[in-house]
């Protein structure tokens, strides 16, 4: 407490002794992103901190209150349109509301990846039935799975870098999200499949120029299977750092090693802390670095790598890596 | 031969020379326990040897001659109960009885960890036709999910720490199981869903004081994605060793390495050697602490763990993990 | 190019360089194989080069054209049968075509390896449907997956090594397909069960003495747990190289170090390098040969093997289990 009331330890003192350049908040489409202005016009202030556009609860049908969300949605941002159009025209408003703020990226938590290119009429027609409260538990599945590509079609319009974040099972234990609401611990993986389920996202966006996907999981056995193989053959994917386990160095290495023989180091969408503890933003980017370069260090000592490019390729890793998978 | 003649080498003898403090079998809900008594009541006998309540035989509703024991059960331990509530009835006398006879333990191998809440008229309904024959194959999966369910309950109810191993298709080979009978070296393990599968159990018991669910997996995959989660959330949950693998030092080194950086080590079950084979427990645990010591090796080399505090996790690890789990 | 003018550098002396003693082509059952006769006549060329079955593009039901190319197996090679009698017949007369050929074995390429039993009648009508378009997409499942267990069966009669590599996802990208065609580099892995699809046809064919089928896979997940165990326990059952993986030395470790433990290395099937690139076919089982190596070395420094012993595994795992698996 003593060290915390010490100048060097205000916030912004420590932005600055942590050197950080960037830092990208998760934001509300509906959010004024007035602090993010702020900062913004502050000429004392040189950290470049970005909102980024996060839908889930305005795309994601099974969520609680889902309706009342995209009413205010359409309310506050369809500029008079309404219903499935402007609901679209509002998502693509508010983006654009993001991207003039500073936002790089939208951001996507989803139960699975699964993508659904539905036509113009039936999505239509589904929307209206969500919001009549019509529908099946399969009907929220579709609607989820094709504002996924929705979603993609968007980023392709508007260059917002797309991640995903699939594979946890939100709010496993339904007392403890009554008593204490969500993220409150007890988010649960699950088997996660890629391949099929991002087949129409992929064919349809894939290898659109311009277009970055980043994919976060929580399952392993999706490294080597599905993740590696995406990312080498399309040219918009790029595999996320792994999302579970930032802060833990066995696990980083695995995805290292499991991912690199396929893809190699340059498909690699950098290191995302992910982290809400400020001061613990170093120390994960710390870590994360000893990681690559005990990875590099191995293959050199194994003579699978000169030491001079392995010198190259850590810098690539951890600095041009995020730069070039977030436009930044 | 000659050496198995040696007094040295009788069973009681082995007993002492392997210094074993703690001897747990698996035996049938109907056993009458005798050995197990006359060797408590023997007086020059110090190992602890105790029973442990393994219902498989009358829960699981795809068994050949499912129907004959549960009427056997009924009649034997109901006390005059009839139906589904002298059928729940006998299990919990029995459970009580293996109790009293210095149990810790019910042990379930099941095909898959699926548990179903079903209120008491379906179970009643569901347990009667079971009894006549009426039944899809997806009733005999729900009746095993909902008892696995109720399995629960009454470990909550009287303590008996609850062990439960998933994934293995038994008998796989039926000419095999034909000459052999089961057991025969032919069950071959599948993919395990635990996350969305135990989610009614856990919702229901998962913060249940007292209450202990150990799971065992044959399925890697689930270390790092499902397992590790859920112990690291549930206070019930203990993660079993690695059951398959339990004289593999590669394979324990693995679950060891994909758990920890989550759960850390004090949500372990403790290394259960899982073995028909007398002579080979001493050397099972033997690598199991070996595996373990060159874990924590690695930890203090990397500098990520004092030498004095991995002095006290083996410690923790081998003797405290499994007195803590097992309530011994 | 001024080296590959080079004497020593043409494909005959390339071949020598090499010291290649067999190298199997993958070839289509209707080919006349008289490129391979004519090398077989040769009296100046000393190494074996051998013709494998593939007869994906006749059994499997979903692949464009499949109708046009049965009629056209059934013409050429069924000797006057007609009709699904017909179509087995020109199968099991085409293979030995190519046994007479010098051919050791037939290659499955197989989205997922699902075996299924149909009696004759089911399978003629279910043929006869084929052909006239009548059918479900689960009915050209039920057929391929029968057609896997027919295959096998036929492996048993006439001796042909049976090698299955399923789990890609072929042609993923819509686009690429048309412009470029099949093998452009855009098949995808999805996850593989060969526990439950592969009993109907292990439980008929598994212990014949004489047959050998060979696994390969593209999901690591399964090595342990699956592919390892079928293995261990199935005397038919040979663990296929990690097919993808094979100049990827970190993933050909956690191969062996995965299934090593479980079953030994008496049932690998032996190095298959799948190469497209003539020169790197030596790269690749140096880079094998290397891994394997390691691999004991690990095992000598860690006192689980003798050094004496790991120098006759070695030559065993490199030399004999190809020899072996393969009836070279």
């Amino acid at each position: 407490m003593t060290r915390l009331g010490e100048p060097s330890f205000r916030p912004r003192a420590l932005l600055d002794s942590f050197a950080m350049e960037v830092l990208a908040t998760t934001d509300d489409p509906l959010d004024d992103l007035s602090a993010h202005r702020s900062l913004r016009d502050d000429a004392t202030f040189a950290c470049r901190i970005v909102p980024t556009f996060r839908p889930d609860a305005y795309v994601n049908a099974h969520a609680a209150g889902f309706v009342n969300r995209v009413d205010r949605l359409i309310d506050e941002a369809s500029e008079g349109r309404s219903g499935y159009d402007g609901y679209l025209a509002a998502l693509r408003h508010r983006r654009q509301f993001f991207i003039d703020a500073g936002a790089v990226a939208a951001d996507h938590g989803v139960r699975t990846p699964l993508s659904l290119r539905l036509d113009r009429s039936s999505a239509t027609s589904l929307f209206e039935r969500l919001r009549r409260g019509d529908v099946s538990r399969d009907d929220r599945d579709a609607f989820e799975a094709h504002m996924l590509y929705e979603m993609a079609r968007m980023s392709v319009d508007d260059g917002l870098v797309m991640t995903v974040h699939p594979g946890s099972l939100r709010n496993h234990h339904p007392d403890t999200f009554a008593q204490y609401g969500p993220d409150s611990g007890h988010d649960i993986p699950i088997a996660v499949d890629f391949t099929t389920s991002l087949r129409p996202l992929l064919s349809d966006f894939g290898t659109e120029p311009g277009f970055h996907l980043v994919l976060f999981t929580l399952d392993e056995s999706t490294f080597s299977r599905e993740l590696a193989p995406l990312a080498g053959f399309y040219p918009s994917v790029y595999l996320g750092s792994p999302w579970w386990f930032l802060d833990a160095p066995d696990a980083l290495m695995r995805f290292r090693s499991a991912v690199t023989e396929t893809t190699g180091f340059s498909r690699y969408g950098g290191f995302v802390d992910d982290t809400r503890a400020f001061c613990s933003i170093p120390a994960r980017h710390n870590v994360a670095r000893r990681v690559e370069a005990s990875y590099l260090a191995r293959l050199v000592g194994e003579h699978r790598l000169s030491l001079a490019r392995a010198r190259e390729i850590i810098v690539d890793v951890i600095d041009a890596a995020p730069r070039r998978a977030f436009k930044l």
